[in-house]
């Protein structure tokens, strides 16, 4: 049974996302839908990028995932599905899959991109302002049912990519990085991996005044309160408060500057 | 496969949406179930009938509703079923459908409701303070089964409805609605629609003391920041803001008035 | 087809819940998931237990009910699973199962407990801060596709427990209970029952400077406003305001101190 994702910045009151559940089993009745979020920011393409390039290749193979954070409804902005990685992406042409891309490129995997221009795949009465609704569900409604990507569109090479922060090599030979996710439990994600630390028994991370020495391999090395640096569950160096919240206790702001040196 | 949703005010926090999943599947273990939201105003039946009758047509035909925003649990106010439009709805007999029976009224459709008084559909026990759980749940999943909807009680004509705020002409030709929804981005939905606009390129709308003058088609029309007017998803005339909160911008609240008028 | 449900303290944003059921889907495509909550505070282990006791039992027999709440992540506590009461339960051994423990040993019913430490039914990679991707969502989909549970690791049977607050008798035969759960509408739940009260007609209870008399048996019996005591879905004396919030009302919190007595 296909699964098909939804991630949005709807939000979870007003039943939009129930709205595109209801069109995708009008068409593609047995299909399993799993709510990715619909709590990202308002009009924030780049975390919805970097929240689908973290959740999405953890679903089978075959996966559609409906991306929708999409200022430009109804402009001339592209509606698009990608193939790649063994997965299946449906929404606007704005950036959202930059990471997803920029991941297939890395591993030197095929990639198609279309252009999702046939119409008739599409709900008989568009609207404006939700295509989340009115072509992005009906389009992976479609494709679970067995139609062909490039058969939804027109194919294409240009798809439009967002500047996704880079980390940045320090004068002393460290790393600066910054703060690109900040989650519920008020954990700090930073663009840093385990790439940019030359010996992970050996890092000093400074962020606004703090100095952190040293990795911790889980929070419950550290008694509660104790501000830690470790390795997340994607794999991203963060900053974490063990069983607090460090977005509290540094007042840490998406954006905000790290740095990453030998500890001595 | 039938599909059940669900639209109440029980929040996301305590399980209560949860147990209704587990008491449909224990009498129904095949049927999909869409969350439509929990997170309707605690006792706003208004607020409940509106999100369904928004939502509710987008479901494939024989889709089976329930929607509980119930304070009047455990009193005298009647368990009913309803089915028009090619849909069954199940829920508290206190106005939640008056907006769905209105439109299929007006479509000229047949309309049936049952007092669902039928105990052998039921949980054995009832608590007087939950019959999401105890009545609909199982109705709805009995149904589901393919119990008839008469099967489930007695016929009844009379179900309540509550005053839904109608358009007023104004003594200039014009139109006094109001604010019946404000969304997750802040968008204000009006209880005006394009039957309020003589001709869709001259309007000018009046919320507090701004002019808006004609309709955008589409947010990117304006730079971000922008005040516009539109006809949303659902049809309805609503005020915006490009990438930002009407409601923020205005101060804005349900019931607040809105006026159109040709343009000059 | 099985149900596995979660119950979690993850939030809704960031997409944790979504990518636990690709990991299910991943090894058990039939599979209906259901949200109980993502919400639970974060690292509260007890509402994470109360939760579950007051939503496991109402699902189909053979549900497998997915439980973290896991401060002590990648720490030496041990990955359980647990069989009692026709249900399933996969989770972390800090005690959160206790409640559910306590129901099926006062009701004399076999319990079975595994610690679950056959790492060929985890995932390949294990990340030192997400067993609920890693470690408990591969188990309980492998549990789902019809490993038994004992085939998952060893038995054990010293899981750990939690110290929940139990009733008090007063010196005047009476009883002190305490607010154990504060719902989304601020109805105030404690750990006081049926058992404590003599008469059900015979009820005086007193929480902070308030005296409430006698339980109702429905909200609808007062007046919009009125602070009422009466038994939840849940079994629980309880104090509510009609259509209103006890908790903002009384300011009341988690631990708050409630005493019952005969009425006069």
């Amino acid at each position: 049974m296909t699964v098909i994702t939804l991630l949005t910045d709807f939000g979870i009151r007003d039943g939009y996302s129930g709205v595109i559940k209801g069109v995708i089993w009008g068409i593609a009745p047995d299909v399993q839908i799993a709510d990715i979020s619909h709590s990202i920011n308002p009009q924030d393409i780049i975390e919805g990028a970097l929240t689908l390039a973290r959740t999405a290749f953890f679903f089978p193979s075959g996966t559609i995932h409906v991306a929708v954070v999409d200022p430009g409804v109804g402009t001339a902005r592209r509606p698009i599905g990608l193939k790649l990685g063994g997965q299946n992406f449906i929404g606007p042409d704005n950036g959202i899959f930059t990471l997803v891309l920029e991941r297939a490129e890395a591993n030197n995997e095929n990639v198609q991109i279309i252009h999702l221009d046939k119409r008739n795949y599409w709900l008989p009465e568009i609207s404006n302002v939700f295509h989340g609704r009115d072509i992005f569900a009906p389009c992976a409604a479609h494709l679970a049912m067995g139609v062909a990507m490039h058969d939804l569109g027109t194919l294409i090479t240009d798809p439009l990519r967002l500047p996704i922060p880079k980390p940045q090599p320090t004068e002393s030979g460290g790393w600066y990085g910054q703060i690109i996710h900040i989650d519920h439990f008020g954990n700090l994600s930073t663009n840093l991996t385990v790439r940019q630390l030359k010996n992970i028994q050996d890092v000093r991370l400074s962020i606004k005044s703090e100095q952190i020495i040293g990795l911790v391999s889980t929070y419950g090395e550290r008694p509660p309160g104790t501000l830690v640096t470790l390795l997340d569950s994607t794999g991203s160096l963060s900053i974490s408060v063990v069983n607090g919240s460090a977005a509290d206790l540094l007042n840490a702001h998406i954006g905000d500057q790290v740095e990453v040196n030998p500890k001595n």
